[in-house]
């Protein structure tokens, strides 16, 4: 069976560093490893409108940047078919004939669902859509056969969903749908970074977000500005590197070779934290070292981006072949479905 | 502005007559009032589907069957485009669109859903595709910017669902859609007919309607089995006319030129109704006039159906070219709602 992939992010705002460690450096990392037959990535327009309905101006800028931080990053349009979710209109008829395989209950038990409807604050004025996206992902997923999902763990009750309406489909209809596996990230650390304020969220609106985008003498500013131990008040006192910003950033960007290069007192990590625990070392050094470790990890990417930013045609272009590719892999599905479904009318008799 | 016509039927059956006095033959007359500049009679059959999926064969064998019904009737292709919903892709991206600007409270309040979900007996196990269903038929509406739908009075929730889609989809990205007002049937007495065992509700399953396509000795049968007054056990008792199916069906198709032709002991119902009412009237009597009046109003229908029955391939390809044209009309919209809600990419720039 071809392994294939599908994933993607919602179009809502540049890429931070908390979606590189999260899931880009994990996403080209997949695609170099040459296990996978197909990769599409999903500039999730659509589904971002679900909760954005009133800010399309919003989501429609952004597209370009998310794209902009793909190629950045190091996925590549040869490798990787990049497109944009509103432009495969088969996805929205898949939806459509999903939505009669799932009860309006099962929706409402969904354990992510329920989670973002709280950090939302939507209560009771759910737009149906967002209501619906678990379904909409399973089109998503299904339109492409994707076989892997890389995703964090949160994810795991929405792909379930989605293999319940694969199973109900092929039941139903005959085996037409595959069932995706997630893949979770290889590094556990690296699963959710918190903002520079030590909040739980990077977000834009808190304003804690180092982006892929920022300039270096930025990304300075914001990592000297990070919130540590607020109890590690005088250099001599002893610190906590857990629930530290500072600790948490450096368990995911930091290597033994950046210790050699930039701060030859230690070996490693284990090594700098024992020494900030028992006291003795200043956030500055410490600071210092991450911000250090974080420009030579960002250097490249910038660079990158600076580039792509200069061919903004050819951005443009990528993405519309990609959408082009997808919604092709999409009809396909679609016809497949109609036809299992007999709704197929004038290829078949009535 | 122009005047455009948006109505249809769910594939789920054969037509019958209640369906004829409720709304086919209403539908007529308004194709030939010359008063509309567009007419589009949907058969719904992805509409079917929210409620039974799991029977596809059986929505898609009465496509058929129901255009039949349409072109017996004396809807005429040419005035009338008759078209297949599932063939118009555009309705399904218009409702994902349209499912961003309801919220699920909203959908849970409209008291026709509530009142089917009853009747269906659906309870918590509502597939979200019915629980949606106000949304899809706002896309079916606003899709041929439909200024009238004729419906009976019980669907005026559904309107008022599409007109609040409309009213929301424009003030958030400006004048695209048209607001619809329902044309309910011209005679209040046609609205809904018993079934022949004095059931509120005509239903396959009960096995008590009369259909466009029945024979005349299954119509007679039907006719001279007929519930009517429980209490008017002798001929000489006085009757009850008031929900008595038999006097129901001849408020709705007996004429006074029935009685001359048929009956000209009487002018006229109400002197028909006087006698049964003061005792003395047999219901054989009343039943064999019903037979008579339905036969005439009925032969010419299925006449007409039984010449259709001989060029399936034209019926077919009528609904091809139907569903041909009505996708040109959804496409247009669906190419300004893309343009209001700036998801237009490609044709202007990211």
């Amino acid at each position: 069976m071809k392994q294939i992939i599908l994933t993607g992010d919602r179009p809502t705002g540049r890429l931070h560093v908390g979606h590189y460690v999260g899931s880009l450096k994990e996403r080209v990392r997949l695609q170099n490893s040459g296990a996978y037959d197909e990769i599409y990535i999903m500039i999730a327009d659509a589904q971002a409108l679900t909760d954005n309905a009133e800010h399309p101006e919003k989501v429609r800028q952004n597209i370009m940047q998310v794209a902009l931080d793909y190629l950045a990053c190091g996925l590549e349009p040869e490798k990787s078919c990049i497109f944009i979710q509103s432009m495969v209109p088969q996805l929205t008829e898949l939806s459509f004939y999903y939505m009669n395989l799932v009860t309006v209950s099962r929706l409402q038990r969904n354990p992510t669902v329920k989670a973002e409807i709280k950090q939302k604050n939507f209560e009771t004025s759910i737009p149906v859509g967002f209501f619906c996206y678990p379904i909409s992902q399973a089109a998503d997923i299904t339109a492409f056969q994707a076989t892997a999902v890389p995703a964090g763990e949160d994810q795991e009750p929405m792909l379930e969903q989605t293999r319940e309406i694969v199973r109900k489909f092929n039941d139903l209809y005959g085996e037409t749908l595959t069932e995706p596996k997630i893949v979770l990230p290889s590094n556990q650390a690296c699963l959710r970074l918190p903002g520079i304020d030590g909040k739980a969220k990077m977000s834009k609106s808190l304003g804690n977000c180092i982006y892929l985008s920022d300039e270096p003498e930025d990304v300075k500013k914001k990592i000297m500005s990070m919130f540590t131990d607020p109890t590690h008040l005088r250099r001599d006192d002893p610190g906590h590197t857990e629930n530290n910003p500072v600790f948490i950033y450096l368990e995911a960007f930091s290597r033994p070779e950046h210790f050699t290069k930039f701060l030859s007192d230690y070996q490693n990590l284990d090594e700098l934290k024992a020494h900030y625990e028992r006291g003795g070392l200043g956030d500055v050094t410490v600071k210092k070292f991450l911000n250090n470790v974080m420009q030579a990890e960002l250097a490249p990417i910038r660079e990158r981006r600076k580039e792509w930013e200069q061919r903004l045609p050819e951005v443009k272009e990528i993405l519309r072949a990609g959408s082009e590719k997808a919604e092709k892999k999409a009809a396909e599905t679609l016809y497949a479905v109609r036809n299992a479904m007999q709704i197929n009318y004038f290829d078949n008799n009535i």
